[in-house]
Parts: C-alpha cells; sequence; structure tokens
C-alpha cells in the first residue's frame, strides 16, 4: 500500500509541466489511492443495472409510467439503450439483475440478464413502508452476489447503474435520511415532473421520511428499507461487497448516490474505493457528493441513469491509469525539473 | 445536409428523457452538424504534432530551455510521452512533423516522424518579424501536406497536436492581433514562468504586436508572420486543409487555438468544422474560444499541449456518435414522450 505523498511525488516525476494534466492527474491519484499502487488497473470492468418497480408511482410522483421500467429493459438488452451503447463503445461488459419489477421473464441471454426477484415492486412509501427488513436483506444479498460473480470473473472495477420508474422519489427520502439534505434541495424533477408532480413528490417524500426518521438510530435497517427501492439496496449491497473485496467502484447519479450512502451507513469506510463518474443535474446528487467526499469526473448535466454516468467515465479512467503505466519521468530525459 | 432543427428533433426522438445526456447531446449535434449527417464517423483519426524551436527563448519568456522540444520529441516517437500514452489509449493514430527545431534527425519509422525544417528556430520576435512570409507559406505548406496525406490515407477526423519550448509568446501575440484579446488575458505562464518572466513575456508579446498591428489590414500574413511560430503556421495550413476538405478538426490547446485563429483569418469559415478538445488553464484559451463560437468537449485545467487535450476528448465523441448511430427511438418502444 502507498500513501498520497508518494502518488503525489510519482505525478510530480513524469515528463510534463508539474499539475498540467488538470483533472486527469488527480483522478489517476484517486485510483492509485483506491488500488495502493503506481499502476491501477480499470479492465476488465462491469457495470450491472439493477432493476425494479416502485409502488410511489400510483401517487403521481412521475410524469412516466411503470410500464415504460419493461420496455426499456428489453431496449437495454437488446443493445439500443443509452447504457448498451455506451458500455459497448467503452469496453465495459453490461448485465441486467431484475430484483422486482412487474415486468414478464424476458428471453436473453444469461450472462447479459438475470431474473431475481425479490417482490413485485414496492408498496407506495406515501402509504407504508416500501420494503421489510426481510425484502431489504434479500435484494442486499442479491446485488453482494453480483459483485462477488464479477470479480470471480475477473473484473477489477465495477459499476452499477439503475433502472425503475420513479426512483428518484425512495432516493430524495435516502438523501434526506442519511445525509440531511432539506427536502428542496433532495426533491428534483427526475425524468420530468412538472409542478404539480414536483409539489406531490415533496409532500411524499417529507411525509415518508418524517415516519422513518425516528426508526434511524436503533432499527437503521428497518428506516431505510421503508423508503427505499428494491434496485437502489440492491446496489449497496453490490457496492458494498466489492469495497470488502477491495475493487475500484464507479459511482453513476442521483440513485447510485443514494445507494452509496446506505453502503457507507452499513459498512462505513466503503466510500474509500468509490470514484464518482458524474455529477448530474438532479439537485441533490451533488449535495450527497459533498457528504461522501467525492469529486466527480465529470459534470456535464446527464440524469439518464441505467449506469450511463459511470460509462462515460470509463474511457477517461483508463486515461488516467495509462498515464502512470507508461509515461516516461523526466529523469528518464535527462532533465531536472524547471518549474 | 441536415440543419440543427433535423438534429434536435432526432435527439428529443431517442429512448430517453429530453435532454438527459446534457453535455454529450451537445457534442453528438455538433458532431451532426459538422458532418450533416445522422451518422457522424469518428474514426480513423489522426493527431498530429507539429515541432519546433522558437528564438524569442532567448529573451527570457520560459522556464524551460529549448533543449527540451528535442528531448520531448524522443520520448514522443518512444511512446513515453502524455500525447503517445492518450493516442495509444484512443485508438488514435500519432505522427510527428518536425517543421524547425535545432535538434538532429531522428532515426524513427516514416509513418510516425517526418522531417520537414521550414528554418532552424524563429527569429527573436522580441527583436525582430519571427519569420518571413516565405517561411510562413513552406510552413502552410506542410501543414496542408500533412492534412492531405492523412485524408487521402481514410482518416476521418484529425487533430494536432504542438511540441515547442517558448510557445505560449507567440500564441499570445497572435491572441492580441486576431482575437483582440488584452495582454494579460493572452499572457499566461505556460509550461511554467515566475514572476519575472511572466513580466519579460508581457513586455515582448505586447511590443511585438505594436509592431505588427500596422500591417495586419494590408499584408495580413506578413503580421501574423511576424509574430508566428513555425508550428502554430503549419497547425494553421493542417486546419485549413481538412477543413476545404470538409473532415472534423478536434482543437487541442491554447497553441492550437492562435492556430484556429489564423485559419480563420486567412480561410474564412473554417471554424464550422471545428470542435474544441477541451479548455485549458492558460488564461487566453477561454477567451480565443469564445471569440470562435465553440464550446470545449472538457474544461479540466490541462495545460501541457502536445495534443493531449484533443486526444483526451476523443472516446468523448466516439460516445457521442454511437448514441446517435445505435440508441433506439421512444417510437421503436411504442412509447409517447412523457416530459
Amino acid at each position: 500500500v502507498i500513501g498520497r505523498d508518494v502518488i503525489e511525488k510519482y505525478l510530480d516525476s513524469l515528463a510534463k509541466p508539474r499539475g498540467s494534466l488538470g483533472r486527469l492527474e488527480r483522478i489517476a491519484a484517486r485510483l492509485a489511492e483506491i488500488q495502493g499502487t503506481l499502476a491501477p488497473i480499470t479492465k476488465p470492468r462491469r457495470v450491472v443495472l439493477f432493476a425494479a418497480d416502485h409502488g410511489v408511482v400510483e401517487a403521481g410522483v412521475t410524469a412516466w409510467p411503470s410500464s415504460v421500467t419493461e420496455l426499456m429493459i428489453a431496449t437495454i438488452l437488446a443493445g439500443r439503450a443509452a447504457s448498451s451503447v455506451l458500455a459497448n463503445v467503452s469496453n465495459t461488459e453490461l448485465r441486467l439483475v431484475d430484483v422486482g419489477t412487474r415486468g414478464q421473464e424476458l428471453d436473453a441471454d444469461l450472462h447479459l440478464y438475470r431474473r431475481a426477484i425479490v417482490r413485485v415492486g414496492t408498496a407506495n412509501l406515501a402509504l407504508e413502508p416500501a420494503m421489510t427488513v426481510a425484502d431489504f436483506d434479500k435484494a442486499w444479498r442479491v446485488g453482494k452476489e453480483e459483485a462477488c460473480a464479477a470479480i470471480g470473473q475477473g473484473c477489477r472495477l465495477l459499476a452499477a447503474g439503475d433502472m425503475g420508474i420513479g426512483n428518484t422519489t425512495p432516493s430524495a427520502c435516502i438523501a434526506m435520511l442519511l445525509a440531511d439534505l432539506p427536502c428542496e434541495l433532495a426533491v428534483g424533477p427526475g425524468a420530468g415532473a412538472d409542478a404539480a408532480v414536483m409539489a406531490r413528490k415533496r409532500l411524499v417524500v417529507s411525509g415518508s421520511v418524517a415516519r422513518a426518521l425516528p426508526m434511524l438510530t436503533h432499527e437503521p435497517t428497518a428506516a431505510i428499507a421503508s423508503v427505499a427501492g428494491l434496485e437502489i439496496v440492491a446496489t449497496a449491497g453490490f457496492y458494498a461487497a466489492a469495497a470488502q473485496a477491495g475493487i475500484t467502484i464507479v459511482l453513476d447519479g442521483f440513485i447510485s448516490a443514494a445507494a452509496a450512502l446506505i453502503t457507507e451507513r452499513l459498512v462505513p469506510g466503503s466510500t474509500r474505493r468509490m470514484i464518482a463518474g458524474h455529477v448530474s443535474s438532479e439537485s441533490g446528487h451533488a449535495a450527497i457528493l459533498a457528504k461522501l467526499g467525492l469529486e466527480p469526473v465529470l459534470d456535464w448535466r446527464m440524469r439518464l441513469g441505467e449506469g450511463t454516468g459511470a460509462l462515460i467515465a470509463m474511457p477517461l479512467l483508463d486515461a488516467a491509469a495509462a498515464l502512470l503505466a507508461d509515461m516516461a519521468t523526466l529523469e528518464d530525459l535527462g532533465v531536472g525539473r524547471c518549474d
């Protein structure tokens, strides 16, 4: 294991003016720090998309119907969603795991698709707990299994993504519950919401968090389960297992950041293995990343989810790792530093 | 040829919330607009690094000696410079063309390296014109030959980079001369400059521009030649030929932007084929891009040159092009837009 001082010294020894690769050097340093080596690795890698439906959609918190979840899963598996395209272009394996949608089982390759239904959608968290602690444990376990399988198959870097109409609502609840975000910051428009939808969403989120909060200290899992989503919990379990195995994790957007908050709460220190792929235009995302102490690779006002914010960062991580591996030092050139 | 309205409509028809890929959609739109098609192409591609030395180094405008130019060329050709590493990781062909260094001819593959010395370094622009109009024409022609050769060999996207200790000084002159930048904004620290070096650099730049300015209207080439660098002029010729052939051009940093100003001045409209790979931390760069009407792909405070700011953008352009080529539309899914 190497310290930050060794990493900075090495970056400053390379054949370039000091600091002249800007943020690319910061990313290289982060990879080196996570992996404890001056030769970090970013491949092979996989993005696992966890999908589920949300009972809270019936409370009118989103512009899109739940049926879109199923249609988008089929599109992802057909290689024609944004995430499939970005996975392909960045040489990242993609896999979709259904932990609780209302859709039918699909006919797809088993290395691409797994159906592991914890329950068929969450309950409407506006009215009752979204899931039980037993559901939470099951979803967490599916996520953990996925991380362990990927690592066993050689992956050295992992990311997760989400598919589930309505999932910015439970994510906003988690942001309020675990990162103390005010409701106005935690609740954003998600995949699209007009003023009336936004007003309902704020009421639902603040009401549910008020019910969950008293449980947080003594029954944190129950408190989180009451406002979460199945794909969010599976992602949290996935991150926890990857972090425990020492694997580098690339976060996606707002839903992914909410999952990371759960991971860090239940397995403190997991954030040390994480890189934030991007910061989205969903208002609460930047605030969660600040809470986690993570600086995003890109700030491009993306807000699609589906792992796209992690996938777009992958070639930039490759570039950062390659600099550390392959660049000459000034000493190799026989030149002293002049700046 | 298709218009902006068609491009925007197509982006809004894809299976994602409207605008949810943020800047990635803007880049896709720019590629489509430049190439006049909804299926833009980003490969095969090449970055040509033009190298030269600068007489003005003897005026004490930089922290590094001219001998570093030659050492860095050898490092680039050995595949161990930042640009070689980023070219390799982004599947971009790299080639170095020496248009006027003081270094020896190197032994390297002819597809990697060309020696086409216009003159051995420029004259010291603090005291006399950096080059004659005949030198300017020769350097321009080398750049043009390189663009034509690359296009003939199948390249669909071209970038240029620079190697030449001292070249932010002529670039600052060009920024003042052609983009009306004030001296304080045009002159930055380059590869490293303390307060004393910066003060000398400002004096040299403002003095040289004052001499060049009266010629600008009637003898623009002579005015530009008097404050330019050989690699900058070769880059300008390279851009002009690429633009005339309708090829997509990716700009690098401050030196590249200065070259683009020359191209646009002598071949108006060339900027329509250009994408800015990044905006550097060199103070004048953002101002030149604003003048050219170009929005950078990345704002990462890089300032290395050598084509690195163009190369780091390449995989992001690939991602943008892939979205247009491969994503499903909402109509394919049988869903109406809800946002």
